[in-house]
């Protein structure tokens, strides 16, 4: 573990209840309230959504993909412009991860050594290799808050051989991602990664094995990638319960609002997902009464809001009527406004999580959220 | 004219400047100062902006597009929902086209006769038709403060016995028009529209049958549809002057910075145009060094905005760089962001003109704002 002095990194446990935990991070741009959600902002912008809005719905901290940035603009060009706080105008924290899950999932011809990864870009065709110090010096180059270790994430179901091979070269990336950070001496947070995929043996070995390298944060990786949800919590429940309990744990790529209400259960802090956005964008809406397709006919007359309550303009302002008619006519701004509903409900659902943390009432929370989201209510124009 | 004690519609000019006026009209939805710009919300929305930035722009009237709203949602839907400005939370003054211009350009297999136009849907290949009683029915239902006459606007260059056909068949319709608007008795205003091509007689002609007629404002249209600046300007210059002093002249569907300055100075009042929105769309940025194209890779390491001293956030926080990256990235914030950079602009061009107007220096207004669009400067980065 770095703590130095100088470093603004820090992580404390607030509450407790049962295994879920209420925390606050600090980094150099600022606190963190855990839980916390992260929405992913790919390419230096979360899809169709304003900056301003994306804070505004309650968004503390950030992700951004290193594979996409590296590629285009690339990380020297954010660099020159002073690193991605000040070329997205994000002066709030942020994540980025190492640019390996992307790697595995969109790159053509990619090829795992020992080395790193090498892969042609699917922008120009150029080839490209990333290695453990690489995905490092990239992260710097960014200027994140806190950077991922380079990991190999392998697809579910896996052959066990496949897996095992996998967690132990993570392991050795991991200790020189360690290394390539140390050499840099910078006063930010870098996360290492449990792999292991549904195997609870081979994810025990990880979660030792890089508490032991010893990081300011532990994720748990290759999840939510084709296994069922009780084979994820599963392995959720047994990896949180390996880990350093004074240090944040974040799930990577998850998830639905009730994987988010699961997860947290277990003792997990932070997360991020596409889910909000990318349904957001195909006319599904996370409401606190469930999921609700906005292009669905029953919509097309109905001149309530999606939620009267909600501290979401777009969700308490606009009828389903009129939403519905955006993306029945293809108007970019049914798949904003959607997105943004979205991410105001995931923040209050982690806002809320926090809350019932804090106040020892978290199972009732979770029950009484999921009870809403199924209630059968009047649906029609009242 | 229908001037009622009931009629909120009103207008009253304010001052002069040569030919160029500053007015304020009145409408059930609030005042409209003059000259005003329109943007164009299509089918109730303003392609990828948001209402509220719309409004923070500056603007104090919307176009909406009877055409399309005609289809989807349909104007018996909208006026269920409570009409236009409830359906869409625009609570401020909208100005609802007739339809025409748009069965002409977009609809299939449309046949006029001196009924009305018959058209195919393009959404779902129904057949349609449009008659002058029908365009004032649909604007009523629409709920919109300003309705327009339907017109056949003949595309340029055309034969003068076809431009002279549209202009009788308009002004027949125009009368029909105005019937069917008079009987619905409502507190709404209704503009006649001279068409006549380039062809002065033909629109000396139209002009005085029009207000022979009476109608609470006057707009020119048939312009900007394929002619050069040059004969558009000249068709401005005699049409205006032949229109009543005591109303609002609108120009529809123009145009560029450039375009509007001429035209105030010819005396016109109003305007409705895609460009802003079209142009930021694609990369296009109207700033008030000129236009900008933003994918031009020159951008890409550029640490200036677009204008420092904006009104508009994205104008003047954000770098040429990021905003370059976003086109080159194709996210859509990127063309929600050149939008609304062009909508201030346009709205700020407008409202200096005002001012110069009120001022009595418009001429110094249109040459210096002229001359900073040419004018070069050190595009290097700081």
């Amino acid at each position: 573990m770095r703590w130095t002095v100088s470093n603004p990194f820090s992580f404390r446990l607030v509450a407790g209840d049962g295994a879920a935990r209420a925390g606050e991070m600090m980094t150099a741009h600022g606190a963190v309230h855990t839980p916390t959600f992260m929405p992913v902002g790919t390419q230096a912008a979360v899809k169709g959504v304003h900056h301003d809005d994306v804070r505004a719905a309650g968004t503390e901290i950030l992700l951004a993909n290193t594979y996409h940035l590296m590629l285009r603009p690339s990380a020297e060009r954010i660099a020159r412009l002073g690193g991605l706080h000040a070329f997205m105008r994000w002066p709030h924290p942020i994540l980025t991860d190492s640019g390996g899950f992307q790697v595995m999932s969109l790159a053509p011809l990619r090829e795992i050594t020992e080395e790193g990864v090498t892969f042609r870009s699917h922008i120009d065709g150029a080839t490209v290799e990333l290695t453990p110090e690489r995905a490092i010096e990239v992260q710097i180059l960014l200027g994140s808050d806190i950077a991922m270790q380079l990991d190999e994430c392998v697809k579910l179901p896996a052959e066990r051989d496949d897996i095992e091979r996998a967690v132990k070269l993570s392991l050795r990336w991991a200790e020189r991602c360690k290394r390539a950070f140390e050499g840099a001496a910078l006063d930010r947070a870098l996360f290492g990664i449990v792999q292991g995929g549904d195997d609870h043996k081979l994810r025990a070995e990880s979660a030792r094995a890089i508490t032991d390298l010893g990081f300011d944060g532990y994720a748990i990786g290759g999840l939510a990638v084709g296994e069922t949800q009780a084979v994820m919590l599963e392995v959720v429940t047994e990896t949180a319960a390996a880990l350093s309990a004074e240090q944040p744990r974040y799930l990577m790529g998850v998830g639905t609002p009730a994987d988010l209400l699961e997860a947290i259960a277990r003792g997990i802090d932070m997360f991020d997902c596409v889910l909000p956005t990318r349904n957001g964008r195909h006319g599904l809406a996370f409401t606190r009464f469930g999921a609700i397709n906005i292009k669905n006919a029953r919509h097309a007359d109905d001149p309530q809001p999606l939620d009267a309550d909600s501290r979401c303009p777009g969700a308490r302002d606009f009828s389903r009527a009129y939403l519905h008619h955006l993306f029945r006519s293809n108007e970019a701004l049914g798949g904003t406004l959607l997105s943004l509903i979205n991410l105001y409900y995931y923040q209050d659902l982690m806002a809320g999580a926090r809350e019932a943390i804090l106040a020892h009432r978290f199972g009732d929370y979770v029950e009484q959220t999921k009870e809403q989201w199924t209630a059968k209510r009047d649906m029609s124009p009242s």
